[in-house]
C-alpha cells in the first residue's frame, strides 16, 4: 500500500529521496525552507564544490539522472599540490585511473528538483519547519511570516546539519546528540577562467595548497573557473581574526599562495566580501521513531567536507533505504529499524574519516614520508589486488561500508609500518626474500580484515 | 558598581549563587519554572538523596547556612554492601573517619530559598524560560500560559540539565554541545522506618546491593526511613521493559534484594507507581558569552549521580566564581572568561568520574580483587600520607580539581598494579626489602603527579 510521505528539505538528499520513493509508488511531498532556487538566486558566496564518487553515481543512476549529470561533471584524477615556493607535485588518486568528479552543487540540486517534480513530487517552498511532534507527526511551519500546521503520515528529515526534525529528536527523552564545530572556518575565493575561457591551472585535478594548519583548495567549474576554498583557523596567528586590514589580507594571501594569488585578481576582495562560514560535525541516536519518521543525510550525520563524502554518504543512505524497501515492502517499522542499524555506524565512521582527512590534506600530503607511503600503497594494490585496497580507494572508489574502512585503518597502518621500516621499497622489491616476507605480511593483513563486512556491491 | 543579576532556576545551585552574589552587593532576581515548592508539593517520586561532601560544605559555609544544614545531615562513613545471599560487608570510605552526608534535596532547597529571600533576593515562580537572545539578554518566558519578555543585565543559567540558556547556546554558531543518556534508568523505592521510628538497617552508611549490570542503593533519612534507588537497564533481560507483570516485578525484587525486600512492604507498589526516570550527561562549550551570561551547575555539566558530586560540583562552580569576583571586582568579562577556563575541564572530568563510578558501584565493589585494592590504598595512604591520596578520597574528601583527579588515575592504576602483582601485601609489608621497593614506587608515583594543580584550598 502506498503511503503519503513527507520530506523536510529539497536539498540534494531530500530531492533524490523523493524521486526514489515516488518511483516505488508513494505519494511524496517536500517542504523546503528556502524559496525555489531555480527562480531566485540565493547564492551566498559559500559553496564548496561537490566531489561526486561511486556512491553518489550509483544513487543518481537509480534516480535515472546519471546521464544528465555526466556532461556537467569534471573528472579529477588526482591531487595537484602547490608548495609555498611555487613548485607543484601531482598524486594520482587511483591505481586504475579512477576519478572523483567536480560538480556544481546548485546545478545538481536544480536538476534533482526538476526530476522530482517531473515524477509527480510536490515541492512546497518557503516552508520553514519550526518543530515536529514525534508521536503524531504534526509539523509546525512558518510560511513567509505565517504559522501553519501540517500532518505527515511518514516523515523523513532531509533538512541538513540544522535539521528541525533532529532538533525535535533532541528534546525527546533518551536521545543522544552532539554537535562539534571545527576550530577552522572557510571562505570562498575564485580563480577565474582565462580570457579565452580555458582553465588557468590543470583542469582534471583537485588542487591543494597545504600549509600545515590551514589550506586552500580549488575545484574546476565547467566555465573554466575554479571555486577555491580557504580553510583557516578562526583564532590564532594567522587566522580570520588576526587578518584585519586589507594590507594584512593581501600580504597573507600573496605570501601563502603566490601562484594562486597571481591568477586571481579578485582574491583580496573575495576574502573581504564573502562570509566566513563554520564547519560542524553532528551525531544523533536514534535515527528513527517507530514507523513514523527518520533522519537521513546531513540531518542524521552532518560531516566536514574534507573527504568529499557528505553528499555521497547521504545518497548512500537513500540506496540502502531503497534496498530495504525492496526487501521488506510495506513493513516500515522494520525498514526504518534496519536502516538505522545499518547506517548509524557508517554515519559515525564517515564523520571520523572526514575529520581525519583534514589533517591529511592540510598537513600530511606535503610530507615526504606520506608521499612514499602513498606510492607503496599503490604498488601493494597492484601486486595484491584482491588482498589490499587502500583506505582512500575504499572510501572514494568502492561501496565498502565506511565503518569497515575505519576498522581497516589500524591494520593498514601496521602493515605499511612494517613495509616502510624494511628499507627502500623500490630496491627491496627486486629481492625474492622480501617478496616472500611481503606476501606473509599481506596474508596476515588480509586475515585480520577479511571477516569484516565489505558489502555485496562492488560497483 | 553593583549589577542587576538575573538567575534562571531556583534549584540548589541557583539559590546558593543568588545568596553569594547578593552578599557581594548585587541586585539578584531568580526566575523559577516551577511553583514555590515551599507552598505546593510537587514531589514526583524520583528524588535521589544528596550526598554532601566537603566541596558543598565549603559553599554552604560561604552562604552562611552550614550550621542550619548540619542538624539535618546524616554522616555516611562507608559503604554497606548487601550480597545476593543476604550476607553483607562494610567498606569504610576514608582512612581518617571522613564521611559524606545524606541530606534531603527538598529540605536543602527550601532552606536555600529562605536564606536567599532573607538576603533580599527576589524569586519569581512559574516562570518557564522559553529562550534567551544571547546578544541582548532578552528573556522569553511563559508564565502560567501567558508569554512575557524580560531583560537581564547579567544572566546566569542555573536551570539544570535541560537548561533553556544552554539550549539557546546550542542554536548559536560555533557552540559545541552533547547530551548522552545512560542505558540505565532509575526508580525510587523505600525502606520505611521501624515502628518505633528507628533505622531498620545501619544508619550511618550508604547501602549498595551490587548486581553487576544493575544495583539498588539506599540513603538514610532523618525520619528513620531510607530512600532507595534502583538503577536498572531500560532494555534487555532483566530490565524495566522485561518486567511487565506484578508477579515478574515481585519475583525479581525478592530474588535480587532479599533483605531489602523483606524490610519494604511497599516495594512492589513503589516499583509500579513511581515513574522510571532517565539519566543524562551533558556537555557544552563555551560556558559564557562576553560579560552578558554564563552557565553554572547542571546547566553547564549535568552528570549522572554515581559519585554524589552533582550538587558538590555545582556549588564548587559558585565558590570558584566568588574567588574570581574577589580577585577581579567588576571586570565581569574577565571573571566569566576565567570561570570558564578554570571550570570547564573540571565539569568534563566530574562527568567522566561519575560514569566510571557507576561501574565501580554496581559491579566492582563486590569483587575480591577490588576489595583488596581498596584495603591497600588505605594502607598506602597511612604509610605515605603526603605522597598518596586515593581517587575516592580526592573526589569526596578534598578540594582537588576533578581534572587533576582524572589525571592521577592512570598513575594510581600503575602503582597499585605493581603493588598487587608483588604478592600478599599483608605479608610483604613486614619485609624491609619490600618497604624499600614500595618507597621507590611511591616516589615515582608522586613525581609523576606532583606537577599537577592540586588547588590551594585543603579545607
Amino acid at each position: 500500500m502506498a503511503r503519503e510521505i513527507s520530506i523536510l528539505g529539497a536539498g540534494l538528499v531530500g530531492s533524490l529521496l523523493a524521486v526514489i520513493l515516488r518511483k516505488k509508488g508513494h505519494q511524496v511531498k517536500i517542504y523546503e525552507r528556502r524559496p525555489d532556487m531555480r527562480k531566485v538566486s540565493g547564492y551566498a558566496g559559500r559553496s564548496i564544490n561537490l566531489a561526486v564518487s561511486v556512491r553518489a553515481w550509483k544513487a543518481l543512476e537509480l534516480a535515472g539522472i546519471k546521464e544528465d549529470i555526466e556532461p556537467i561533471a569534471i573528472p579529477m584524477y588526482g591531487r595537484s599540490l602547490h608548495m609555498p615556493d611555487g613548485s607543484s607535485a601531482y598524486q594520482q588518486y587511483g591505481k586504475n585511473n579512477e576519478a572523483i568528479y567536480s560538480v556544481s552543487r546548485g546545478e545538481l540540486n536544480r536538476k534533482l528538483m526538476d526530476v522530482a517534480e517531473k515524477h509527480g513530487v510536490e515541492i512546497l517552498f518557503d516552508h520553514r519547519c519550526t518543530g515536529v511532534n514525534l508521536a503524531t507527526n504534526e509539523l509546525s511551519f512558518e510560511v513567509l511570516g505565517t504559522a501553519k500546521k501540517e500532518n505527515a503520515d511518514l516523515l523523513f528529515g532531509a533538512d541538513g546539519a540544522f535539521s528541525a526534525l533532529r532538533m525535535s529528536y533532541g528534546f525527546s527523552d533518551r536521545v543522544n546528540t552532539s554537535q562539534n564545530y571545527l576550530e577552522h572556518g572557510y571562505k570562498e575565493l575564485t580563480i577565474p577562467a582565462s580570457a579565452a575561457g580555458g582553465f588557468l591551472i590543470e583542469k582534471e585535478a583537485l588542487h591543494i595548497w597545504p600549509r600545515h594548519n590551514y589550506m586552500l583548495i580549488a575545484l574546476p567549474n565547467m566555465d573554466g573557473s575554479f571555486t577555491c576554498t580557504l580553510f583557516f583557523p578562526f583564532e590564532g596567528a594567522p587566522s580570520f581574526q588576526s587578518l584585519q586590514t586589507r594590507e594584512d589580507i593581501s600580504h597573507f594571501l600573496q605570501s601563502s599562495f603566490p601562484d594562486a594569488y597571481a591568477l586571481s585578481p579578485t582574491m583580496v576582495d573575495d576574502f573581504i566580501n564573502n562570509p566566513t562560514a563554520s564547519l560542524i560535525t553532528t551525531r544523533v541516536f536514534p535515527w528513527h521513531f517507530g514507523d513514523k519518521n527518520a533522519l537521513i543525510g546531513d540531518a542524521a550525520h552532518a560531516i566536514v567536507p574534507f573527504y568529499g563524502q557528505g553528499m555521497n554518504s547521504g545518497f548512500e543512505d537513500c540506496t540502502v533505504l531503497l534496498d530495504l524497501i525492496e526487501q521488506y515492502g510495506e513493513d516500515w517499522s522494520r525498514i526504518l529499524q534496519e536502516y538505522e542499524t545499518k547506517r548509524k555506524p557508517n554515519g559515525d565512521a564517515v564523520g571520523e574519516l572526514a575529520l581525519m582527512n583534514f589533517i591529511e590534506m592540510r598537513d600530511k600530503v606535503a610530507d615526504p614520508v606520506f608521499l612514499e607511503r602513498k606510492k607503496i600503497e599503490k604498488e601493494l594494490g597492484k601486486l595484491f589486488p584482491k588482498e589490499f585496497i587502500s583506505v582512500y580507494e575504499m572510501v572514494s572508489f568502492s561501496h565498502t561500508p565506511y565503518d569497515t574502512v575505519m576498522k581497516c585503518i589500524a591494520a593498514q597502518d601496521e602493515l605499511l609500518g612494517k613495509v616502510m621500516s624494511a628499507g627502500h621499497f623500490d630496491e627491496l622489491i627486486a629481492s625474492d626474500a622480501f617478496k616472500n616476507q611481503l606476501s606473509t605480511w599481506i596474508k596476515n593483513y588480509h586475515a585480520s580484515v577479511q571477516q569484516l563486512d565489505f558489502g555485496t556491491t562492488t560497483n
